[in-house]
C-alpha cells in the first residue's frame, strides 16, 4: 500500500508498505477524511519527536473498516468510523490509574504517526477497535467529524484540565484550531468572559463565533497588562493555554487570582524549563494549580463529541478553511500547513 | 413602613411594622424590582415551612441600599444591588465545612420570608452585606437580574449536583421556571442532548431556546418509558429533577446509566418517603449517585450569575412572562403566582 | 475438572467440568487459597441473583496462572496472583465513563459465580489477565491476600464513595468482614471519630484494632439516638452502611449532618424500595448525598491494596477466624459462612 | 502591654504597646502556650515579607480568651481556645470561591506577625471569633494542641493538595515539623510507600513513628536517583514538598509518573523561578498536577484536627523537643529556632 511518510527529519515522501497486520482486537480501516496536524509538521520539520524512517504520518482520520479482527463485536467491514488521534491501550496500568493517554508510558495513548504508521496511507491499523473506534452518526458531515479526532478534543481539553465553571473568566493562549477549540470548550462549560489572545483576522472571527466575547492582540502589548487592565486589576479565573511556548505559563500565572488554574494542551517542543514566577505564583502559597496533559481518546470520547455536533451545539466546520479532495492531495494539504497561509485555520482532504 | 405579609396559613395581606434594625455588618434596602416565587405559594397555601405570622413574603429581588452598619466597606447608600435568596452567615460552621446554604442549620442560609421578613416590603434586612449584595452592573436590566436572585442560581443548581460534563446526555424533569434554568444550565456546562420534561407550549418554546434538544410530554406517555426508548435502552447520563415530588425520583433513577447521577433542586413539600426502586437501583451496587440540595447564594455567586448575562451567555428575560408596575401590585402578582395559568413563566413587579 | 457449584437455588455440590477455554487475552488459574463469601450464601439459598444450574461457585481467590493467552505478556506459567472479585472488560463503553465494575452492564465486571464459573474448581478462567490479574508478591502472605480480592476493596470502597476526609466523624453500619473493612478504611483515610454499629464481640474487638473509636450496639437502643447523642445532636460526616438492608438508609439519613454524604456497599438482596425519610433528608435540600455501588476490581487496585500489607499499614489477617486445609474442604467452609457460628468473621481454605 | 518584636529587618526585641481594639465579631486572647516559627526566622532575619517596624511576632498560639465583641456568640471570656495561624475574613471574595486563606488577596488570611501583631504579647487580636477560635477540648494537652496551629494543618495541607489516595506511593521532601506533618497527612489519608527525604537522625525517627517506610538521605546520592530505584524505575504518584527550595520541583517532577501530582507547603522565600524541567514533565503533556498553597485555617479546621488527637489517631507532641516555661521565654526560644540545634524539631514556650 501506498502512504506518505517521514523518510527523516526534514523530509517526506510517498512509499510503498505491506498493509498492517492486525491482530484479534483490531481493525484495519481505509481513510475517508483525513486533516494534517501541526504536529505532523513538528515531527517532520523540527524533529519534535525525534528520528523516524519511513514513518507513515497522520494521526486525524474519519474513515472506513476493511477488516476487523476475531474478537471485535461492534464493527464491521464498511462501517464508517471516528478514529481519534489517542487509541489507549484500556487494560493497561495507567489507564486503570485514569490516563488512558499515557498507556504503557506517557503520551503511550498516541501512536498513529509516533509509534507506529499513521493515516496518510491507503490502510491503517486501529489497536482494540471496539474501544477506539466510533461510529459515525448518519447525520454527522464526515469532513466536519475529522475535526472531532484531534483538535476539538484536544482544545475541549484545555479546559477540561482548568476546571472551567458556571461564569468563570477565562483567558485563552492562542487560536490556532486547538485554541479556538479551547475558546468552545470554555464557552460550552459555562465561562462568562472568555478573551482570546491571538492576532489572525478569521482565528479572531472564529473565536467571537465560539464565544470569546473579546480579542486581545499581543501586538498591541503585553497580554498580562491587557488581561489586568480589562479585569481592573483581578485577573482572570482559568488561563486555558493553546499556544505559545514554554514562557506562556509565566504570562499565564500573572494574570491568574489566587486559587486559578492553568489547563494546558500545548505541545512544548523546546526549551529546557517551564519558568513559573516566584513572586506571581504567591511564593508557592497561591493555589495557582497547573495542569497539562494530552487529551483523552478512545470511543466514549468520541461519541460524546459527536453528539454535540448531532445536536447542533458545536460546529466543528468552522475550523475548516482549505478543502482538498484525492488521496495524493495529502501531500499539498501537509505543506500547505508548513507554510501556514494567514487564513489557514485548518486544512482537510477528502479521499 | 409597609409589607405583604402572611398572616397565617392561607392568608395574605398588607400589615405596617418598624422598619428593620441593622447590625454592624448589614444594610436595608428598598427593592426595585421583586418577584413573587412558587415558594412563597407555597408557604402561605400549603403552609410548608409551618406556621408564621405576620411574616412580610418575598425572596427574589434587586434594590437599593438605603442604609449600611458601620462595618460594610463596600457598598454605599443609594447602591442599586441583586440580592440573593440565599444570605448565608459565613463564618458558620456548615460555610466553613462547605456548605453555607446550610448555615447554622440545613437550609438555614434562606433567611427571607422564612425565618425573618422578605422583600415585599418598603425596606427589608440584609446580613453581612459586603458577603451577601452583588452591585448590579450598569449593563444588567434589573428587570430581568431579578431572576438571578433564586430561580436562575437554583436551576443551575441541578446541573452542577449533577456535574453535567460536555457530551453528557441529560433529561430535566419539570420545565417551570426552575427547571427551564437547570435546562439552560446544563447546556451551559455542556450537555449534547437534553431531554426536558414537561407539557406547556410557552414553556416548551423557552426549554427549546434555553437548549433543550426534545421536549417530553408525560402526557403522552411514562416519561421513562420515552426516555429509554429514545436513547435506545440506553438511559441519560445525568436527571435534573426541578418539579414534581418524591414520587420522581424513582422514575429518574429508571433513566439513568450505572455511574450517572442526579441534581434535584426541588422543594419536596409532602410525603413521608423518597423511594428509591431497589432493582433499578442496581442493587445497591450501580453508583447512580443521588444529590440535592439548596442553591448557593451569596454576592459572588450573583457576580458570576451577572457575568453570563452581561456577556450575552445567558438570557433570563425569556422567563418573565408578566409585568406589573407600583409597589401595591405585589399582592395581585403573588395572587398570580398561586393561579398559575397556562401562560404563566414568571411575574416581575417592578416599583 | 472438579469444581463445587450451585446446582439450583437451595443445592450445592461437587460436579466435573472441562476446563475453561480461554481466549488470546485470557488466562486459567488454579486456586492455591479461596474464601466463600457471604454472597455465595445468598446466591445459592435465597436466589440472590435468579436461578443457576451447575454454576461454579466462589470469587475470592489467590491462584497459580496455569495457562495465558498469546496476547498476555506480563504473566506466565506457575505466577502467583492475586484474583480480584471483579474483572472489567477495560475498553468497554462503561469502563471508559469511569465504571469499568459496570463493564457491558451495571455489575458486568462481577463475572466469577455470576456470569461464569468461579474459583471453586481445580481451575478457572480469567478475562484479560494482564490487566485483571496482580502478581502476589514475596512479602504477602496468600492467605491474608485473599481478603484483599472482595472483603478489602469492597469495604474499603463505602469510604471512599463517602469520601471520608481527615478528621471526619464517621459512622460504620455493619461489622461483619466487609465492614471492618469499612472501618479500616475509614480510619485509613483519616476518619477521627468511628462509630461502628455491631454486637457480636469478636468483630466488636477487630473494629477496635482497625480504628473504630466506639461501638454502637443496636440492642441497646436506636442507633439514630445513640449516634445523635454522642455527637450532640450534631450527627456524624459520614455514614457507611456495609451492613442492614433496604431500611438501613432511613437511619443513615436520620444520623448525617447537612452536606454529608451515604458511602453504601451493601447488595441489597430484598425489598422493593430504599425509603429517604423526607424531613430528614432535609426536604430535598440539604446536600445529604447518597453514593452506592460495587467495588472496583482489576490489577492496580490489587497492587495497591498489596502495597498496604506490605507496608503494614493494614493487616488483613485479622478477618480470618477459620482455615481449613485442602480442596474438598470449600464445601465445609461454605457451609460455615451459611451457618455462621458468632464466632465467625471469615473462613478460608488453602488448597 | 508587652511583646516580643520584630523590630526592624534582623533586629528583635521587647517592645511596650497598647492592648489592641477589638470590634464587635472579635476578641482578645491571652497565649498560654506558644510556638515560635521557622517563618516568624525568615521575616526577621531574612525580611521575607518585607521591612517591618515594632510587629510583635508569633502565631502559634493556645490562649484564654480575655474580651469579646459584642456580637460574639461562642466564646466568653475564660475560654481556653485553639487559634489558628490563619485566620480568614470568612465573607470575603476568595472565601466566597473556595479559598479563604486568601480573603482580601493572596495569603490575606495569614494575618499574625504579617499584617498585624501576633501572639507574642501579653494579649493578641482575633478577627471573626466565633469562626476564628475553637474551644480547647478537656481531653488535649495544650502543649501538643499548639502544633495543630500551623505545623499539623500546613503539613496536612500538602498531602490534601496532593490528594493522596489509599495505597499511593508517596515521596515527602522535607522532614522539618512541617514535612513530618506532611508525612504524617499522607499516612492518615492512605499511603502506603512513604519516601521521606532527610538527614537528622531526630527527624527521622518521628518520620517512622509518623508512617515513613524508609528514609531517603540525600547525602547519600540523588534522591531522583534513589526514588526511582527503590520503586523499579516507576516513579511515585504523589510528591509532598515541605522543605527545600525553588529548585526542588524539578526533583519532584523527575520522580513523579504520568498522573502524579505535586503538593506544596513550602513558603519560597527566593529565586527568581520555579523551574519545570521540560522533557520531565513530558512536554507538558503528561498530567504531572502541580498544587501549592497556604494551608486552611478557622475554627472547623482546628477543631478535625483536635478531633484526631482526641481520638489517638495523631500525636502532635512528638513534634516538641524543647519546651520552655515562662513569658519571657519566647526570645530564647525563637532564638533557639534562628539557631537550629540538629536535635531540634519544635520548641513551645508555657505560659
Amino acid at each position: 500500500m501506498k502512504g506518505l511518510a517521514m523518510l527523516g527529519i526534514g523530509k517526506i515522501g510517498w512509499i510503498e508498505k505491506d498493509a498492517p497486520k492486525y491482530g484479534p482486537l483490531d481493525a484495519l480501516v481505509r481513510p475517508i477524511v483525513v486533516a494534517p496536524c501541526t504536529s505532523d509538521v513538528h515531527t517532520v520539520w523540527e524533529g519534535a519527536i525525534g528520528e523516524r524512517t519511513d514513518m507513515i504520518l497522520g494521526h486525524e482520520s474519519i474513515g472506513e473498516v476493511v477488516e476487523v479482527g476475531e474478537l471485535v463485536k461492534d464493527f464491521k467491514k464498511g462501517d464508517k468510523v471516528i478514529v481519534p488521534a489517542i487509541t489507549p491501550d484500556w487494560g493497561s496500568i495507567n489507564s486503570q490509574r485514569g490516563f488512558p493517554m499515557h498507556s504503557g508510558e506517557a503520551l503511550g495513548g498516541w501512536k498513529f504517526s509516533n509509534f507506529k504508521d499513521g493515516c496518510f496511507a491507503e490502510l491503517f491499523h486501529v489497536n482494540e477497535a471496539d474501544a477506539n473506534l466510533a461510529h459515525l452518526p448518519d447525520d454527522v458531515d464526515p469532513v466536519a467529524a475529522v475535526m472531532l479526532t484531534d483538535m476539538t478534543t484536544t482544545g475541549f481539553h484545555a479546559a477540561e484540565l482548568a476546571e472551567v465553571k458556571l461564569g468563570d473568566t477565562v483567558c485563552v493562549i492562542g487560536i490556532g484550531p486547538v485554541g479556538l477549540n479551547s475558546v468552545a470548550g470554555a464557552n460550552m462549560m459555562g465561562a462568562s468572559h472568555i478573551y482570546a489572545v491571538g492576532s489572525r483576522p478569521d482565528c479572531a472571527r472564529v473565536a467571537k463565533e465560539y464565544g470569546a466575547t473579546e480579542i486581545i492582540n499581543y501586538k498591541q502589548g503585553d497580554i498580562v497588562d491587557q488581561i489586568l487592565s480589562k479585569t481592573k486589576g483581578a485577573g482572570v479565573d482559568k488561563v486555558l493555554i493553546a499556544g505559545g511556548n514554554v514562557d506562556t505559563f509565566a504570562q499565564a500565572i500573572k494574570m491568574l487570582k489566587p486559587g486559578g488554574a492553568i489547563g494546558s494542551v500545548n505541545y512544548l517542543g523546546s526549551g529546557e524549563f517551564i519558568k513559573i514566577p516566584r513572586i506571581e505564583w504567591a511564593v508557592g502559597m497561591g493555589h495557582k494549580r497547573i495542569n497539562a496533559g494530552l487529551t483523552p481518546g478512545g470511543r466514549v470520547r468520541m461519541e460524546k463529541l459527536a453528539s454535540l455536533v448531532q445536536t447542533e451545539k458545536y460546529d466543528p466546520s468552522k475550523l475548516i478553511t482549505h478543502r482538498f479532495e484525492g488521496f495524493e492531495k495529502m501531500e499539498e494539504a501537509l505543506l500547505l500547513m508548513k507554510d501556514k497561509p494567514s487564513d489557514l485555520i485548518k486544512p482537510v482532504v477528502i479521499i
